[in-house]
């Protein structure tokens, strides 16, 4: 067996996991990230969670054939440079010192080309063309051509989410309107369910104190009328956006993930049916579109295996 | 020097031209293609016109290293079938005969593949990830990632401009509304420019009898107020749909054709402001955007030597 370590950098924790050659997890563990400490203290983070890792296992970090990091932000993977990351703030910080003090060759990329790449993996990496599209807080996508991450000659490619759904429609924080992720992320799902609510007072979710991904969905299976109608246009949203994706790139396979992805096949089913209605093609095979399989564990498999 | 045949077979002309290694046309010829004979008239239509070309040139057709045929509809490559073509009436249609009378290799791609492939060649051949854009009746798009075409597991793919500008706008042939071809083809700004002179019988415009694509941008150097909206707004429709076509590839470059694209580094330079404005990286190198070299010629040159 071949050991890699996963480690998914976020803005509040680190998760590192020990990984098999096949993208089995051996063994999660998790860290606060400490970004009001500095750099210097994530990066000494990370190398600790890496050791600890390796000792809950019983095996040695010289035993670990490479330590991969997937990062919220814009990485130059040749130099070993994490080039920014806002929710770091990290600007130009080189992983080295995580290299020098494991001892083992270290590779970053971003998270949801990470995370991407971890779907691709669990999907018996077979498609030559594969997309992920992530409904979180805001739109990720990670696209995947011959196995090999796609972003463009600087990387910073694959932003699937800041593409116009509505030109000068919702404000994005991209600086553009009307960008895809503002209509059919997660964040924009709870939005667009706040606003029903305070439309029609009437709907059962008027009573629910947290709204979130989940509120309008359950609802809507109880029947609500207002739930019914949010989702059917957030599904008409996520889809619109897929279209295009669609048409653009015919990937052998999408996979949606994100919270929102564990709604499952009753909410896949419907919004392929919608891209399948519209898509260009209409005479040659189809683009396969499943939920996720991995979640919150692709970016963790994805950067061990990358 | 070696011999290539390029082929651009379109709904009214089979152009053809005689290229050498470097991209360079020695001869062009063309002939009608002549839709309402079927299928067996067009390919012997074909196979006498690369005869013709070597004739002209005083070469003989075993000479030929290849003949390219770039196809206004979708191929199957690898066995030498054209799937579907509707300007053609073609249906599964096969290129052996071709390749039978004329005594040479026959390889088949799409037309708007061939175009930005020979722009591709046009442009130095150098950048791992290039992006063609051609406005014209639509909008066509070529793809081509490390020196390949790019069309998706099916062959279907690149569809650029069937992608939302505004989600429910302008009722596209494709079934859905407001894809980017209906707000930023030669023929959306035709009608823009229209619909204009209508609303404003004062615009100097109104007094032209035949309106095309140079219309408003001729009456806006003139400095006529409603040509100047017109053209505003239009360079505002090429240039947001660009960002969406940055925003996902970063492209080392994107190339700019159709007849729209022969108003040159005026048009461009504004189209280039807007993008670099609101595309998403704001900190690394930009996607470079010219204006096509080879125009009409590139489908010729990307066929050849494909």
């Amino acid at each position: 067996m071949k050991y890699y370590i996963g480690i998914d950098l976020g803005g509040t924790n680190i998760a590192g996991g020990l990984v098999d050659e096949n993208g089995k997890i051996l063994k999660k563990l998790s860290v606060p990230t400490e970004v009001e400490r500095g750099e210097n203290a994530i990066i000494d983070n990370i190398s600790d969670l890496c050791g600890k890792i390796c000792d809950e296992n019983n095996i040695k970090l010289s035993q670990v054939e490479k330590i991969g990091i997937g990062v919220p932000g814009t990485v130059d993977s040749e130099n070993g440079m994490i080039m920014f990351a806002c929710n770091l703030n990290f600007n130009k910080v080189s992983i080295k010192p995580i290299e020098e003090k494991c001892g083992v060759s270290v590779k970053i990329l971003n998270d949801a080309d990470a995370a991407a790449y971890g779907e691709y993996v669990a999907s018996g990496s077979k498609a030559d063309s594969f997309i992920c599209i992530t409904l979180g807080t805001g739109i990720g996508s990670g696209i995947i051509i011959n196995g090999k991450i796609y972003n463009g000659f600087n990387g910073a490619g694959g932003e699937i989410g800041h593409t116009t759904l509505i030109k000068d429609g919702v404000q994005c924080s991209c600086g553009r309107k009307g960008c895809w992720e503002k209509y059919a992320s997660a964040t924009a799902l709870v939005a667009q369910t706040k606003a029903a609510i305070k439309n029609n007072p009437e709907s059962i979710m008027s009573k629910e104190t947290v709204i979130n991904g989940q509120t309008a969905f359950r609802a809507a299976d109880k029947g609500d009328e207002t739930a019914l109608k949010v989702v059917e246009k957030y599904i008409e949203y996520v889809a619109e956006g897929l279209v295009n994706v669609i048409n653009i790139f015919q990937p052998k396979k999408v996979v949606i993930g994100g919270g929102i992805s564990r709604e499952g096949e009753p909410f896949i089913s419907r919004v392929r049916e919608f891209v399948y209605k519209y898509d260009y093609n209409k005479y040659l095979d189809k683009t396969e579109i499943t939920a996720a399989e991995l979640f919150n564990d692709a970016g963790i498999v994805g950067a061990a295996l990358y």
